[in-house]
């Protein structure tokens, strides 16, 4: 399937939302799907559905809907969920141990192979058979090792330094979860504040009388 | 303000992105800003951010930029960040402790009264402040308390019972951290998957080159 370029981002970030419907579908024994029935299970229109489908060449035939296997597959290949990101965890606090036990990450392409943290108490210590690292070690694992992604958990103080040196170390993706958003260019960076989606939650909460 | 209904789920996302932007802004003394401004900062485009703004009723007037201080309360009040929302953690594991201690989430209007879990070694600790409950305590705490939302952080085979229960109970709002997808009829539930936004990184990472 051509890949075609500049899809949108709002269109990337439901691709996942998709291939975790769509898992749980065929782990039902569906091999079939419209995009109507998708449109039920996620809440989006099926011509949204079938837009978002069509910029990447489209994935099923009109009037037969789609096979599930297939679709997922693809999805999985758009997403680079196939591919294995040799990933480490920069700050082994509450939320950076939270993240390497995470479910979803532990079944990711993204593996984990070291945290990170100043506190000695912690170095040396597993968290799920993984270590964490003395902090002042981090230059030479990552150069060493060849790691592909950083999730940082560290404070917003240190976190900018830490993703400009990461970013100069050729690490390709970042994933910070330090409330300062960061840039740097020919660096991925995604750049996460958990409570954003808390204030969805309120703005529904505010408008749901 | 009038308020519009059927605002899309879209246009609430990015409200957060606004606000957390523009209140960076007004900490470097800025007064003013026009949406040529902001597209620089969101990476939206200046007629989508108009867009957005006028599904409220607009903020501004057309060329001469939109007051910060304005924009901000506004975009507050919209997104209910200034009532209280007295919340609690159910599951006092790694993510739960790491939620109840995240920065955005201390400041935000959503006040931890307090955690829940059936570990024996973690009731009665207390994570800044505020206290580690025995599960079984759960429905009466709600009760008396009349608790608004409930952050859950439970495994996905005990999920689905507590959030049901929960409504039942009468809060009014979930924030679902268990990778199980829950809708109940009256209750505001926004099921939350961290690893969606990685699979995002992942698109960009594999299509970066």
């Amino acid at each position: 399937m051509a890949m075609r370029n500049k899809v949108s981002e709002t269109v990337i970030r439901r691709l996942p939302i998709y291939h975790r419907i769509i898992s749980d579908v065929i782990t039902k024994g569906i091999e079939r799907i419209s995009s109507q029935e998708l449109s039920k299970l996620t809440g989006f229109t099926a011509s949204q559905i079938r837009q978002d489908f069509n910029n990447f060449g489209g994935f099923g035939q009109q009037g037969y809907g789609y096979n599930t296997e297939a679709l997922r597959n693809e999805i999985a290949e758009i997403l680079g969920m196939n591919y294995e990101y040799k990933t480490i965890v920069v700050g082994a606090g509450r939320l950076g141990t939270a993240i390497a036990d995470y479910e979803g990450i532990k079944n990711s392409g993204f593996k984990i192979v070291a945290l990170f943290d100043h506190d000695e108490t912690k170095i040396g210590n597993f968290i799920h058979g993984v270590e964490i690292l003395d902090m002042e070690k981090l230059d030479e694992f990552v150069k060493e090792n060849s790691i592909d992604v950083a999730i940082i958990t560290v404070p917003k103080t240190v976190a900018v330094d830490i993703i400009y040196k990461l970013s100069e170390l050729d690490v390709k993706g970042i994933w910070n979860f330090a409330p300062v958003d960061v840039y740097v260019e020919g660096t991925v960076i995604e750049n996460i504040r958990i409570n954003d989606s808390l204030f969805k939650l309120s703005y529904y909460l505010k408008n749901n009388d």
